[in-house]
């Protein structure tokens, strides 16, 4: 049995007995999604012409207030003995005050016309920013991603990235030097060049007012990438739907992200996510004691504990409305979703579907 | 009932329990595939990106070494009358012994500096190649595929054939001259000009070593033109599964292909074809004893008796790996397997879908 089939759902089962149902695969079959492809398909956009660097979901997790044209990488304080070798890549798994005391020394430097934004994320993660005119995120990691190497020059993949990648080597020098008598973390690590996406909005594409609430910073990233207003909404389920209710005139979508489910698959722990899965069951009534028009469940991949990481598997979805036409499906699973009324789908489909059912589509043809 | 909800399958239908079960479109629905679309679908090819020319398919399944540049074309000995008009387009359906003397009197010329090969096939059937350069397969067939007329010429399509169809034209001339005294036939009918087409190999594709199990000619030219190596088998079931046994390490991949449940449709024969499918059924466990990582069961098309030839119809397929999440399926057929957890797809998924359950593919996007 998965996770979905051991656990004890009474309110999802009864939901999907009122819904329609069906599997859904976010990129293709047999394709593992990484949560960005994910979401970016649960929001109608095709993954595949999508893809989010790392260092601009880095910094969209951190709140941090990205403008076009910024460069972002993500990045990792380490430590690098005499010769330079790396020895270790996350420098002890850094605790974050540390991380943020060291993110103060290097930020706000100014090369070449460029400003270099830099601030902690968590542990020994951090992301920078290069702000300014001519920059280009066309080029190689820092980050040799091995032990006993040196950290490595970022290459220009294209002429334009050139000015930029002269711009890191005189940061990594600086930052070197800066670091120099520092026992902790002595050397900057980046990686995931990028910028923003051009993404139209969801407001553009839909004409919908969006909003999202996630206590994870990488999701509400994503979400800012396809224009949601992130709410702050506190970090647990409950918390989250209260902040729905007190906003629910306010917004035309709202999209709602679980984290618990997906870090108990990642960690192997069965029974974790199983209990992760019954506490969504508890608090789903909340959010239909506000009667959306429409409400939607599923997810952004599979994270079956089996394999303690994403998998390749399609992923249950319902979709509930008055005018959604339910199948026979009376319990929300794998193995009986499959036997719903959507059959098996790109998840692409779900928000024209979910339109559909608000009545925000017009018939197409005469 | 269609035959495999007939035939008494116990070992397939475990399978069934412990796989993820489905029902697979090879090229599109409503059409009704050829075998040779419908294996590469299962290869990953798409199918209408992959036409194989009968003259190639016929040449690889006797084993020819075709080089790139060889246009090759299947070849029927005939019989004419006295005003050149055919009167058998198969010449009695010649036995093979035959056919091998007379394909001996036609091999090996040389016309305008191209080389042509004639080879036999089996009964009626020959191939022919032409080896040289500046040979185009831009041309039409010279079998006119009834009685009562003459051969026709083989007219090119395009100005870069023109060379080609003067030498066919030349050949037919010179056949018919050396044919003139025969009595059991006396004529070739040419079809399906063609050149080896382009596809990347599987090895390409997917790094996979792949191997190809098949005792009918088609087949293991189908495997060819992906790249397989062919082993040298047998004919039976048995020997192929023993085959795989003692190369098991050898290879990535193994594709092996049993003919009688096909050929017992082609014959409108029921419970010939159901006793096929109990042979493959009593043979399943001798692959399973390898524990193949990943192991799918499936067929290229239908070829329900009913029809006595291929149908349109999807193919059941169930696939099967410790990570496959299987579903509610516990018997492999028709009715049962669109149940299943793979729902209703294009076959040319299974591959993906093979190499997920492999660990052989990343994952796509942060």
């Amino acid at each position: 049995l998965t996770e979905l089939e051991m656990a004890y759902l009474p309110n999802l089962d009864n939901l999907a007995t009122y819904s329609i149902c069906g599997m859904i695969d976010m990129v293709a079959p047999g394709i593992t999604p990484g949560s960005a492809p994910g979401h970016l398909a649960l929001f109608g956009y095709d993954p595949e012409d999508s893809l989010i660097g790392r260092g601009i979901l880095e910094a969209l997790g951190i709140d941090f207030d990205l403008k076009k044209g910024d460069v972002a990488a993500r990045g990792n304080f380490c430590t690098i003995d005499n010769n330079g070798l790396i020895t270790d890549r996350r420098a002890g798994r850094l605790v974050t005050e540390k991380n943020t005391e060291l993110c103060k020394l290097l930020d706000g430097q100014e090369i070449d016309g460029v400003k270099i934004i830099v601030k902690p994320v968590k542990d020994h993660r951090l992301v920078i920013v290069l702000r300014g005119e001519g920059l280009s995120a066309s080029l190689s990691d820092t980050d040799p991603q091995r032990l006993g190497e040196k950290p490595l020059e970022a290459v220009s993949y294209e002429a334009k990235a050139d000015k930029t990648a002269t711009i890191i080597a005189k940061f990594n020098k600086r930052v070197a030097d800066i670091l120099n008598r520092q026992s902790t973390a002595n050397m900057v690590l980046l990686r995931g060049f990028s910028i923003l996406p051009n993404h139209p909005s969801m407001k553009e594409v839909y004409k919908l007012k969006t909003a999202a609430i996630a206590s994870y910073p990488m999701y509400r990233g994503l979400a800012k990438v396809v224009g949601m207003n992130v709410l702050d909404a506190g970090e647990t389920l409950e918390a989250g739907i209260e902040t729905i209710k007190n906003n629910f005139d306010k917004y035309d979508f709202f999209f709602i992200h679980f984290k618990a489910t997906d870090a108990a698959g990642e960690d192997g722990d069965f029974n974790r996510k199983v209990a992760a899965l019954e506490e969504v069951d508890d608090a789903i009534g909340g959010l239909l004691n506000l009667k959306p028009q429409v409400i939607i469940v599923t997810g952004d991949h599979s994270t079956p504990s089996v394999l303690s990481g994403h998998g390749w598997h399609t992923v249950p979805v319902m979709l509930h409305s008055k005018y959604c036409r339910p199948d026979d499906v009376k319990a929300f699973n794998e193995k009986e979703c499959i036997k719903g009324g959507l059959g098996r789908m790109a998840a692409i489909n779900i928000m024209p579907l979910a339109l559909a059912n608000a009545f925000k589509l017009r018939k197409f043809g005469a």
